[in-house]
């Protein structure tokens, strides 16, 4: 929100001096109307600003304001049109559908609102210029590897903001894995040398809007306002200055957007523009004073009910329309308002902060034909973004029914590039940890692999050894160094896009408490003045931890220039005798991987893969910089995971 | 093989008489042509004999002969020519092109061969009438209910076959589990009214072909001749008799087919016709002395590559060529003249038996366009026929690639009706094994099923509780009589084609050493002289598979007219408290199934269900035939499955 004191324009106004744009985060340009007044008289306009330029002309504001209802508003400004006024349910809102024809400028104009009761306020609105074409907004994609952060507990670069006075939880405990830690915005602009030195080229911290909640309110998934970066983690400069330096170092800044749901504490909850602004809003209305667990209608959580041809009504209702939790209410995107609202809010922070991508949270919660619009409004406008969205199923029919281009027999079209592909992570996991049988071991990883036939784009879904909501991949892997180097670097060398959870370089776990949240979202050691241990720096680590530094960041590096494995073909050979072999395979370049699980030396037959073309080439490891000559056989001394390059260097 | 010897034949011939059609199994014509003599001195033509008005005009015939190589055929006979000789690698083959025009009449001709010496040999030829439509073909479909039979060990019908002096394996061990027993056609034939009473509809024999193996011969998959029934199961007219009887009681007889690979001792395997008759066919010639599993090059088994992207060719190879083991040769259907030989052995045995369906043994391990264009030929010939392949993968994404209709990436057209559904097979042991949670017990229907909205059509799949080849339903589900009861309570209403193994409906279980495949094809009580135990009239079986044999046969009877459970809608709704519901909605008809893990008393709120109109409405419970009227809620007492059908009777 754009604040400007009154007293502060009546300045100027007696002064008839030109206008100037105060807020440097929004828009540097002089006004070109130098004689228009600035006003501030709404209490809500969202969204705050648009931009000239879209291929959508529309814009519907939500006019929050006492007695709103029924009032008519004006606009005089070149190219911009007042097309229709709706009244909501509530009398203190107003939605206004503006359109914006191509030749409206960048600019600032009044909008006069007369009330019923015969009054006037002025609301100034600014259209900004966009900075850049609609396709240079080029989203994450097989060629990135992005860090997943939860920003409270990555770094503290800010300690004056970890308490805020006006917001519900005050404290900040570091010793209670619940409580807030102090990591923000500006600790993570502090690392992002850390960060892109060890060969990653894209984040996504977990949601920095803020969730104004009493209390577990530092995993952001409760946001109170969807305009809004969370003053416990920063400012809106601060946020737009990590974009700026993420994108000066050519990383991918991902934002974590939720529109399935709010927070309790969002500040239309007091007062809810519709009667259907939320599901089951009657239940919560009629519960208010007594509001528990007991009187919500959460989701039953029944997810294959999106796709169930069989699916009861009463099913699909429950999945659908129930709360996530209790504290979260669940938008009702049928209400086209609230459809538009989270539409245009996905665009404004994509303009705004200039986006690499965006997570979409519980992806099958919301209404599916939403969901679909929602992705397709923002693919249209921006031909090279990337959404991934989280569908948290093991069953690949699943996830491979959301991907844009599934040939759904319902005839669903989703326009979401990335599905999370939690099915081949579960593979991977019981292919290490398994011991080696038939249909036991390596072969769920191969198998796992091999459903990618059933895939719209396998290379568009993002794996992951581990991410903020599952157990750590050191512990899932029982603390096992060597499967947990096989894991990353079978995750690294797949037709995908990776996401690693901060910490796994440093094989952080939850073997204390497996499974445990708070404990998952461990402080990253070095994020804390004073801390004893700095994984930054390498202070303290064990040789374990820095190995596993040094692993992860010589397979990033690698990765990061590897077309082979960005874009090449893919081969793999079903596991024989404990070792499974991939290639990625591109003019110039071959990548082999050879996954290990026995513990005595083993020697391989390499005739099996003559058809690669391997003979008499010399491979380099492209962990150990070592030399080999592929001939007749290899023999494997290690358990684990071995990774050989064609290329030179 | 039609053998007339010609002596005989010569005597009409010195009598100039009208020659007589002699084998009343093959047709009861007189020949028109009454001057024709008939001549067999041909060592084998395969097929023996076909029939006019196909849609197709070509036959291919293998002629087998010493020295036949290079011999050219003569037909004299209205509609009927030579298209084309193939001479084979072999010098005694020759493979002879017929066209048989739609001016074909019925009837014999001589097909006169002059052979490269100059000689000449005769072999009389039949084309017979069809005796009935190809659309009259009807296949088994989701009306039915199929009964599958190990023949060896169901009952010994004509004790005087049980051992042949001219076949390898020549004992008869009923205390050897992996010996053949004498189980026969004619077991099956005198036990028409128990099957057909139980409610079956439709029979599936394991193969019934000679399988002159030198052990292991009882199970029937090692077939040394395609044409001709196993004399210790019976006689080609026993099994005319049993497809005839079956018939005649409105039960469809379902053939068990190997188009994969014959047994080792196949009569062709000692004069190959090509060099690539079989696979890997040179590696067979060259270790012929020494043959044993040693030398084989067995599948890799490893089936996902028929769908993999990224398989390598040489898992691709070893998958489909490798033999499936040692004493199976694999036959190379990539031969144009192995493939035809196939596709006129199916549909030869369709039209002479008047088969009501094909099991096609295993798959996925065959060529698989050859497979699609084998089921393809017969679905064209025969429209409403039908066709169950087994693909053993617990994966719904594979199960689903072979189905007819499967909108496959790789554009593979399958023309499969039926592939085998193990994955749900597997979520309903699990769901009743596992405790109830979140993610296991009947959650594992609930999701198993749901996985329909994959399927091309999900009611043309065969489901079963097990089969030869898997522990006995009441072994897998650890002897636990109710949860039997409820897995084949909700197989039976699930739109599905159900198949149930002989013996399931009174409890056979393999306890004793889960898995055994000798122990799970037991011999059925009953089936043999003397038994102490007799199925099939209940005498000496106990209170409990008594109860077990009329709650099968109250669902099979039930089922058999039920057109919700045929044709209707599914509705079902998501397990809570451990009780999982399924509707079948046809207009007239709910079938209602309850499944419930609960051993203590549980009341369920009725309400939930409103959608599905049952309100008020008097239902009966179709095994106890209690009544019941659907309001507020019903208690359940007892854990199990509860059956209401809405229909009075």
């Amino acid at each position: 929100m754009i604040k400007v004191s009154s007293i502060f324009i009546l300045f100027f106004v007696a002064l008839n001096l030109p206008m100037i744009q105060l807020d440097n985060n929004h828009s540097t340009e002089y006004q070109k109307n130098s004689l228009m007044i600035e006003h501030q008289d709404i209490e809500r306009v969202e969204p705050a600003n648009w931009w000239v330029g879209f291929k959508n002309p529309e814009l519907q504001l939500l006019v929050k304001h006492p007695n709103i209802s029924g009032a008519i508003p004006k606009i005089k400004y070149p190219g911009v049109s007042v097309k229709k006024v709706h009244n909501a349910d509530s009398p203190n809102y107003l939605f206004v559908d503006l359109i914006i024809d191509k030749s409206a400028k960048a600019g600032k104009f009044n909008i006069v609102f007369k009330l019923k009761d015969g009054s006037e306020k002025i609301q100034t609105y600014e259209l900004k210029s966009r900075t850049k074409p609609a396709d240079k907004y080029v989203g994450f994609n097989s060629s990135d590897v992005i860090y997943l952060i939860t920003p409270d507990r990555f770094s503290n670069g800010e300690p004056s903001n970890d308490i805020h006075e006006n917001l519900l939880e005050k404290t900040i405990d570091r010793s209670d894995n619940y409580a807030r830690h102090g990591g923000d915005i500006k600790g993570i602009t502090n690392h992002l040398d850390y960060i892109h030195d060890m060969g990653f080229t894209a984040i996504w911290p977990c949601p920095l809007l803020t969730n104004d909640m009493p209390s577990g309110s530092y995993h952001g998934y409760a946001m109170t306002d969807f305009y809004e970066i969370d003053p416990r983690f920063g400012t809106m400069t601060e946020y737009l200055e990590l974009a700026d330096k993420a994108r000066a170092k050519g990383m991918k800044l991902i934002m974590d957007q939720v529109a399935n749901h709010c927070g309790l504490e969002h500040w239309w909850m007091k007062d809810l523009p519709f009667k259907d602004w939320v599901n089951y809003q009657k239940n919560f209305e009629e519960n208010l004073d007594s509001w528990d667990k007991k009187s919500t209608i959460t989701s039953n959580h029944r997810r294959t009910s999106n796709q169930d041809i069989y699916s009861s009504k009463k099913d699909k209702e429950e999945m659908s329309d129930g709360w996530f939790v209790s504290g979260m209410p669940d938008l009702n995107q049928r209400n086209p308002f609230m459809a538009k609202y989270i539409i245009q809010n996905s665009i404004w922070w994509i303009e705004t902060a200039g986006l690499g991508g965006i997570r979409q949270d519980t992806y099958p919660y919301s209404d599916k034909d939403f969901m679909s619009l929602w992705a397709g409004a923002i693919m249209e406008q921006y031909p090279n973004f990337s959404i991934v969205g989280e569908e948290w199923s093991y069953n690949p029919l699943i996830v491979g029914y959301w991907q844009k281009g599934a040939k759904n027999r319902d005839g669903y079209q989703s326009n979401l590039k990335s599905p999370m592909d939690f099915p081949l992570q579960r593979n991977i996991v019981n292919a290490l940890n398994e011991s080696e049988n038939w249909d036991t071991g390596l072969v769920k990883m191969y198998e796992g692999l091999a459903n990618d036939f059933h895939y719209a784009k396998p290379k568009d879904l993002m794996i992951f050894p581990d991410n903020h909501d599952m157990s750590r991949i050191f512990t899932q892997l029982k603390e096992d160094v060597l499967n947990t180097k096989a894991a990353l670097g079978y995750i690294l060398t797949l037709p995908r896009i990776p996401q690693i959870y901060y910490g796994t370089e440093i094989l952080m776990n939850d073997t204390a408490n497996p499974g445990d949240h708070g404990l998952i979202r461990t402080d990253f050691p070095g994020g804390w003045d004073g801390d004893s241990v700095n994984a930054f720096t390498g202070e303290g680590l064990t040789d374990t931890q820095k190995d596993m530094q040094r692993f992860v960041s010589k397979m990033l590096n690698y990765r990061k220039n590897s077309k082979a494995i960005h874009d090449g073909k893919t081969l793999h050979f079903a596991p024989i005798d404990g070792v499974y072999t991939l290639f990625r395979i591109i003019e110039g370049e071959t990548v082999v991987v050879i996954v290990n699980k026995n513990t005595e030396p083993i020697t391989v037959n390499l005739n099996r893969y003559d058809e690669i073309g391997l003979n008499g080439k010399t491979l380099k490891n492209i962990i150990t910089n070592e030399t080999f000559t592929w001939e007749d056989n290899i023999t494997l001394t290690s358990k684990g995971i071995t990774l050989f390059t064609t290329k030179a260097n």
